[in-house]
């Protein structure tokens, strides 16, 4: 039997379920190693010969290091290309534009404003570091300005890159989800009509709700 | 005679830029179309038409318009995958992944401190905006670690991605080159062996120099 792939990290990290959900997607065995966070073990030279920045999550698959989630999750698609999901990075040069702009507006636009706040709302109380009250509005605000642009876009189109659900829609899942389920800032989604909807249907896929169970399991 | 590419935005921009120069290195032709961003025009109606987050660049190509500079070079390594540097963008699966994994690390982790010393060192002057001394020297701190973690990977292969130049390369181009020419910080750059001789070879590329002349004719 052939070695599954590795995924190096905890499923609570906002990067690594974002290659969970991907894997899950595209029907790929994998295996979770665990990296304890707390006790600095993505610091340890073992771990930063396959992941430099000290950051999870590492992948592992054939003696193919990785490291970036989305970047992961652009490999995944291409090797398991008639695995799961065909469609998940686009079956044409068009469409995998469309999620590659949409991906690249997750990364770029969504996930600064959005990361701060997955960490300030959900992480740092758990962790025993005040919150910055300052730096949660000004990220509220860029985060708002951001989810207009999706409303106006999602009121086009079913999906961000277009009718299918994609990497680009998949690469949101991990920081909403921390918002709209434990940081009591739902309403910046669910007000919306067309995010609202959006959401309610990608984080509805079975792929996720098994993200979000390995993460309840503490995974 | 086939309508060549257009690229909306001004050459000084860095994300135009990073267009450009992937455009250069695929010798496909295009047209540059002015975007007066201190006259706001990113923002009007007809714009936010094609760069909803009105941003530069845009891009438009047969009809196809894309934004976010690191997705439209993806686009144009695919589309135009036989013209000028043909391995611009890996010509396996394993080298793609590679250079993905690189140019995600460029936009996550070293884009960020770059792009603010930019703004500060280099815009916050020209636009008459208070420079911020305790932002520049926490994004200095920042950029340090990464260009670090950049001297040491650059010890064990020639580019980033490998032994071959990719886009993952040229996508560090923009940024550094305010920080090396017209900021004063070109020692976070010399002052590493491999970084130094990293980005000596880099920018002395043909399709950079031109990128740069046509910022100095303010294109």
């Amino acid at each position: 039997m052939a070695t599954p792939v590795k995924v190096y990290g905890p499923a609570m990290s906002t990067a690594v379920s974002r290659v969970l959900a991907c894997l899950l997607e595209k029907n790929v065995d994998f295996q979770l190693v665990p990296v304890n966070l707390s006790k600095g073990e993505q610091k340890k030279p073992d771990f930063r010969k396959i992941q430099p920045f000290s950051q999870v999550p590492a992948f592992e698959d054939e003696g193919i290091c990785l490291f970036e989630s989305r970047a992961i999750c652009r490999y995944i698609c291409e090797k398991y290309t008639d695995k799961g999901n065909k469609g998940l990075y686009g079956t044409n040069p068009v469409a995998r534009a469309s999620i590659d702009q949409w991906l690249e507006a997750e990364g770029q636009s969504f996930n600064p404003p959005s990361s701060v706040l997955v960490f300030q709302l959900a992480f740092a109380p758990r962790m025993k570091i005040k919150q910055d009250q300052v730096v949660i509005k000004q990220n509220e605000e860029k985060l708002s300005k951001v989810l207009g642009i999706y409303e106006k876009r999602l009121g086009e189109t079913r999906f961000l890159a277009g009718d299918e659900f994609s990497l680009a829609d998949l690469s949101h899942l991990p920081n909403t989800q921390y918002l709209v389920t434990t940081s009591g800032r739902g309403e910046l989604f669910t007000s919306r009509k067309n995010v609202g909807r959006w959401w309610n249907e990608i984080s509805s896929r079975d792929s996720w709700k098994k993200v979000v169970d390995m993460q309840n399991k503490g995974a």
